[in-house]
């Protein structure tokens, strides 16, 4: 079986942890001599939502059929309030029923809440297992499957418990991207956008060239764009996996985003991605409100995701009771602190991103009592 | 404040993860101080059970308000049933209240469930918080609080959901094995006699003369034979952190121990450390009927157990209905497999362990029947 290798990939280099993320049309469906080389038996146990497996699940299952694996296959509910204790302790509880081994390794068919649930799983069971990710969403094709975040949800907030964990491997098959609702493509669009804000300004330009086709899903473009985030993070997390500097600059419109996510009660109200938009929009108006980033970069982002469709202000949830003391409060109980500071990535320009540990709460109250005025 | 560091440090070398064992006397008194090099902030978290809560946590406590330390406690019922999955998910809840940061640093201050439990909350709250280990029990001074195996127990084995996190730090009070109770004290010396077995000779029959005066607490000689036991596993640990070669040594009397343990339901009727006496016994027999090992070395350990007042059959638990099939069955239940083969512990002779993998299950079961006819 020759192995289809596609012609995008990336390595993320972390010593001997090192491994390399696949980008490219149909992969899934050579899944099977894609992976050979990186399971250290035959034992497979595939992990995925019900959504997912309606659409993809078959094609994965017959390309493994030529690998001669011995498969085992575990469907979980489809949805962010899958990734509980509970969640996490009844998937433990099944694969461990199948009584796996050191060597048995775990694939993650799905978007975010199966990888890390999965990567998690994998980080802790027998001490360790191997796990793969396949990622299915535009938002855990350029984000999530990648650097070995993994982790679980409690009622004190997101990702509390959990661990790094990198995969053997990623396998982004754009193709599954097609069965994609265009809101979660969208979403996952908006971590593509900070990766160019983030330390890629030409990256960012060729997005506000380029976007509203990717957008639209034109696969070559897509899958550049895929590419060039997948080589951002991967250097961002090779100089720093385990988040003790720069790899903090990925948080960019996070801890704003989060804020606001909490408030929604992470409901599809408000997709991750959407938040983060917002998020991105507030945190280069904290920085032109403090005067380190010119009024014009901001006002290129604000113009690049309204073009696109991405929000760019909280004003379009109505619903909602915003109060800016209450937000305000939402950042202080996000884990990423250190001596009760709040690390803010800031911008100094598209391109510039950086840690800034002296931000005035007054200042960031001012920039959600702006975006509440709107 | 002067640091009053114990005569006695065992570094456990590994790179950037090397930490030291200190042993000594009434070091939990000086606790402040010892560990203040190895705490990144001045918040720490005690979890400890209320046994030990009642005999230490005062000293510990009275200990800390030297250094200025921003302390709480969690105090936690005590026995192996609080290793459980729900008690993990009590525990972290507990922790996320205080609302720790990257840099709180927990306190595992008890005997290897309490070090174990918070290790694993450690390793999994916040993607990794640091813990120091402060074990106040025989077993786990010599055994569990080194090397970083964290872990709690499901419904399909124990320790079978766990992570390898290395402490930064293990502070081995002496002075609190005082309170242990006597059969406690003897349970934690078979993992003594299980490093002479493994890989010194010379421990062995240093053992054989100064064992009696041991376990009847002489506390010079406790005290080093506590060094020696740490300073032989931190070796085999800085040879193979992750157990993927010879750190499966220490395994030696397990294989049969747990098979043993499972039949009493972990009971108070089969201490760990009277099954792994009794499994050392019949590993060295399965290692005499292969021919691999001289019978006197066999008869060598009999006697020394026996002596110390350590069981070496299971003819000493009349309560439980053996059966050898079972008894085999439960072995092929052990994580420690690969490709379905048991990994056995065997000797050579004493102190010359070695990883064997092409034991005969007939003459597996032999060893359980022999046992079984005693």
């Amino acid at each position: 079986m020759a192995s289809p290798k596609p012609k995008n990939i990336i390595p993320v280099e972390l010593g001997e942890r090192t491994y390399e993320i696949y980008v490219g049309d149909n992969l899934l469906s050579n899944a099977g001599s894609l992976i050979a080389p990186f399971v250290r038996s035959k034992r497979l146990i595939v992990i995925t939502d019900e959504n997912v497996a309606d659409s993809h699940l078959s094609t994965l299952r017959n390309a493994l059929k030529s690998g001669e694996y011995e498969t085992d296959e575990i469907v979980l509910k489809a949805g962010e309030q899958t990734k509980s204790f509970r969640d996490f302790m009844r998937l433990t509880d099944r694969i461990l029923a199948l009584r796996p081994e050191r060597s048995t390794c775990l694939l993650a068919l799905g978007g975010g809440v199966i990888g890390d649930l999965t990567g998690f799983a994998a980080s802790t069971l027998l001490r360790g297992l191997d796990y793969i990710q396949l990622p299915t969403t535009l938002m855990s094709q350029v984000d999530s499957s990648i650097g070995g975040k993994t982790g679980i949800n409690t009622r004190h907030g997101k990702n509390l418990i959990g661990s790094f964990h990198q995969p053997r491997l990623v396998v982004a098959d754009t193709r599954t991207l097609g069965t994609l609702p265009k809101r979660e493509f969208l979403s996952g669009y908006s971590e593509i956008v900070k990766y160019g804000l983030i330390r890629n300004p030409k990256f960012f330009k060729w997005l506000e060239r380029n976007g509203k086709d990717v957008v639209t899903e034109d696969i070559d473009l897509a899958t550049e764009a895929i590419t060039v985030s997948c080589r951002t993070k991967a250097e961002i997390i090779a100089e720093d996996e385990l988040e003790q500097g720069d790899r903090a600059l990925l948080n960019l419109g996070h801890t704003f985003g989060h804020a606001l996510e909490i408030e929604t009660g992470f409901s599809s109200d408000l997709l991750h991605g959407e938040a983060v938009s917002i998020g991105m929009v507030m945190a280069l108006d904290l920085s032109v409100k403090m005067g380190l980033c010119p009024n014009a970069d901001a006002a290129r982002l604000r113009r690049h995701l309204s073009e696109v469709g991405l929000p760019v202000g909280i004003d379009l949830l109505k619903g909602i009771k915003w109060n800016s003391e209450r937000l305000l409060q939402r950042m202080t109980q996000d884990k990423k602190t250190k001596n009760g500071i709040i690390n803010f990535i800031l911008l100094k320009g598209i391109g510039r991103a950086f840690v800034c540990q002296d931000v005035k709460l007054p200042d960031v109250k001012s920039i959600f009592d702006k975006a509440l005025n709107n």
